[in-house]
C-alpha cells in the first residue's frame, strides 16, 4: 500500500474519485429523519428528562436542531467499514501486476471489529485470501462472522505489540499485504464517501444543504474522510468520542497540541477504543477541516442508544450513537449550535456508523452487567488496547 | 358505533374508502426487502441452523421465497393500530352531531397494548377526551406512554369481566362511546389499509404483484382487514399465531368448525393473547378470504425476532414477527409455498405489526428470564386474558 500512501490526494476530489470506484460494491444507505428526536434535541435536555414521557405532548413549531441520520448500520456487513476496505482493494487493482500477486499472497489486517468483516468480504469479492488477526478475547460471534466471509482467522494477544508480532509473522510466511483499519489515505477516502452521499441525499430530500455533520471518532479514519468530503462546501464538521477512561484522545490531543498515541479504555463504544493515527491526526487537528471534538459519558451513550432503538426502531451499536449523544447532551456543543444556528436552527447530519450488536449485548448493556467487564479491565487483565477498528 | 356496524361494507372497496379517510393521519410506512432473510427462508431451515453462520457463504441464484416486509413498526405510535383508531373516529365524524357530542363525552376502550396509545393519539387529534381502561398489571412504560398522549387512564383487574365492569362504569358516568380494539367493521377496514399500500409498493418496487401475504393474528382485526384488501387480487392470505398455551385459537377454531371464545396464554407475543371476535371470525373462517392459519412456537418467534434485530437492524416486538416465523419454520406453510410456488417461487408480503418494546424487554427475552412470567401465569395469578389489543 506504500505507493498509495504517497500518491492519494487527501481532498474532496479524492473522496469523489473513491466513490466512483466503490459505488458498485456498497449500499447507498438511507438517510432517516425523526421528528421525535429532532424535537427532543431542540429542547434543553438531561438524560433523566429525555427518558421521561413529558415530551410526548409537546409539538414545537419547527425544531431548532433537525437531524439527518446517515444509516451505515444498514450498510453491507452492518457498518461503514466496507467502504474503506473496498476502496483499498480497488486502488490496488489499478496496478494489475500487484493485484494478480495478491490473489496468491493475500491481504492481512488486525481487527476485532467491523474492519475484520469488511476486509474479509472485500477480499472474497476479488478472490483474494484474507488473513485476519484477532485477539483471543474477541466475542465468538465476531470470530464466526469473519470466518463466515471466508477469512483465515489467526489469534493473538490483545496488546498492540502482541498483535504486531502475529501480523509480521503472517506477512513473513505468506507475503500478504497489510490493509490497516484506519490510518491510511485509501481507507480515509473510502470512508468519506458516506458523507458525499449524505450531502446529496439531504439536498434531494429538503432542497437545501446541511449546516453541519457530526461523526463518531475512534482511530479517526471515518471522521477524517467525512471532513475531507466537506472541504469547500461550507458544512462544519464535528467529531464525538466517549470520555470514559480517557477514550477522548483526539479531544485531549487537540488541547495538548500533540497526538495522544495510547488509549486504554473499555468504553461500551467498543469500536472507538483506539487512538488517532498519523494521517488521521493530521486531518482532524486541522481546524479548517474539523471545527471541534466533543466527549460524552457512558450513560449519555446508553441514553442515545435507547432512544434510537425504542423511538426510531432502528438497531445501532453503542459506537454508532456517540455523535447523537453529543448533540443531545454535550452542553458545549449545544451552546455552539444555539449560537451559530440562531433563529433558523441547524440541519445536522449525524452518522450512525454501525449496527453490529446482538440481543444478548443489548440485554447486558441495559441490565447494568456491562460494568463487570470494566472491572476485569481495572484489574489489568483483558484490557483491550487498540483492538477495535 | 352501532350505526357503523350495520352499514360499513366488509369489502376491498370498504378498505379503499377507509384509506382515503385516514391517509392524512398515518405514515405510508416503508416496505423493506432483505437478501439475507430471503436466502435463509429459501433453504430448508431449523432454528439451530439459522442461528449458525454457515449460511454466510451461500449466495443462491434467486431465492424461492422473496420477502416484502411491511414495516408498521415504523408507523405512528409504533404499530398499525392507529389506522383503525383514526378510521373509527373519521367515520363518526361523518355525522357532525354525534361528533360534536363526542368532544364532551369522549371515547373509551380497554387495552393494555398498542390500541390504547392509538386511540389516545387519534382522540387528541380531534380534541376528544379518551378514557383508557388498563389492567393494573400493565407495564409502567405503556401506562406512561398512553397518558403521554393525553388520555385518562383508569385501572381495572385483568379478566374480561373485571374490565367490562370498569368500562361500563365509565360509559354510565361520562356517556363516552366505546371504540373496541378489533372486533368492529370500522377497525377492521382501517387496519386493512396497510395491505393496500403494501400491494402498491411491491408493484412499484418490483413491477409485479405479490403471490401471498402473511400477517400475525390476535383478535384478528388486522388479518381480517388484510384479507378484505386482497379480495379479487389473486393474492393468497395467511395468518400466523403463537401455539403457546393454546394461543392459536383461530387455527383450532377452524379445525373445530367453531369460534373459540377464550384464550389464556402468556405467549411472549403479548399483542396476540386474544381470541377472535364475531366479525373477525366471520372473515377469517371464510376459506375464500383466508387460505390457512399456521402456528409457531415461542422459540421460533424469538429466533425470528433475533434475525430481524441482528440482521435487518430493525426493532420489532415479538408479536410482529409471528408471520415471519411461520415462513421460516412452519413445515406445513413451507411445504405449501414449495408446492404452489413451483420453479419461480413466491413473492411473500410479511406484515411487521409493531415495534413497541424496550431495551430491558429485549434483554429479558433473550436471557431466559421471560419464562418466569409464564410461571406466574401457571399458578393462576396475573393471567392476562384478552387484555391485549
Amino acid at each position: 500500500m506504500d505507493r498509495l500512501e504517497q500518491t492519494l490526494p487527501l481532498t474532496r476530489e479524492g473522496v469523489q474519485a473513491a466513490h466512483v470506484l466503490i459505488k458498485q460494491h456498497v449500499h447507498l444507505t438511507p438517510v432517516l429523519t425523526n421528528t421525535t428526536l429532532s424535537n427532543l434535541a431542540s429542547a434543553p435536555q438531561t438524560v433523566e428528562a429525555l427518558l421521561g414521557t413529558e415530551w410526548e405532548g409537546r409539538t414545537p413549531a419547527r425544531p431548532k436542531i433537525r437531524f439527518w441520520f446517515k444509516c451505515e448500520n444498514l450498510q453491507r456487513i452492518g457498518a461503514f467499514k466496507v467502504r474503506g476496505a473496498f476502496h483499498a482493494l480497488e486502488q490496488l487493482r489499478q496496478d494489475p501486476a500487484t493485484f494478480e500477486r495478491l490473489k496468491t499472497s493475500g491481504v492481512v489486517t488486525h481487527s476485532s471489529g467491523n474492519h475484520a468483516q469488511a476486509l474479509a468480504l472485500a477480499a472474497r469479492t476479488f478472490g483474494i485470501p484474507a488473513h485476519i488477526v484477532m485477539p483471543t478475547i474477541s466475542t465468538p460471534s465476531k470470530i464466526a462472522a469473519t470466518q463466515g466471509y471466508g477469512a483465515n482467522v489467526i489469534f493473538s494477544g490483545s496488546t498492540s505489540q502482541e498483535r504486531e508480532v502475529v501480523v509480521n509473522d503472517v506477512i513473513a510466511r505468506t507475503g500478504a499485504m497489510l490493509i490497516p483499519p484506519y490510518d491510511h489515505p485509501a481507507i480515509i477516502l473510502g470512508q468519506g464517501t458516506l458523507c458525499l452521499e449524505l450531502q446529496e441525499q439531504v439536498k434531494e430530500m429538503s432542497g437545501h444543504s446541511l449546516n453541519a455533520v457530526i461523526a463518531p471518532c475512534g482511530g479517526g479514519g471515518m471522521l477524517s474522510g467525512v471532513a475531507l468530503s466537506c472541504i469547500g462546501t461550507g458544512i462544519r464538521v464535528f467529531g464525538a468520542e466517549p470520555s470514559f477512561q480517557g477514550c477522548d484522545d483526539a479531544r485531549r490531543g487537540l488541547l495538548a497540541g500533540e497526538r495522544i498515541t495510547t488509549v486504554k479504555s473499555l468504553t461500551i463504544a467498543d469500536g472507538l477504543r483506539t487512538p488517532l493515527g498519523v494521517h488521521t491526526w493530521n486531518v482532524i487537528s486541522d481546524p479548517a477541516k474539523v471545527t471541534a471534538m466533543f466527549a460524552v459519558t457512558e450513560d449519555q451513550i446508553k441514553a442515545a442508544m435507547r432512544l434510537v432503538l425504542e423511538r426510531m426502531k432502528v438497531v445501532v451499536e453503542p459506537s454508532a450513537v456517540v455523535g447523537l449523544a453529543a448533540a443531545l447532551f454535550n452542553e458545549n456543543f449545544r451552546t455552539l449550535i444555539e449560537r451559530e444556528g440562531g433563529e433558523s436552527g441547524w440541519d445536522l447530519g449525524v452518522v450512525f456508523s454501525g449496527g453490529n450488536t446482538t440481543v444478548e449485548a443489548i440485554g447486558k448493556l441495559f441490565s447494568g452487567q456491562e460494568r463487570d467487564v470494566g472491572k476485569v479491565g481495572a484489574q489489568g487483565e483483558r484490557v483491550a488496547e487498540n483492538v477495535a477498528g
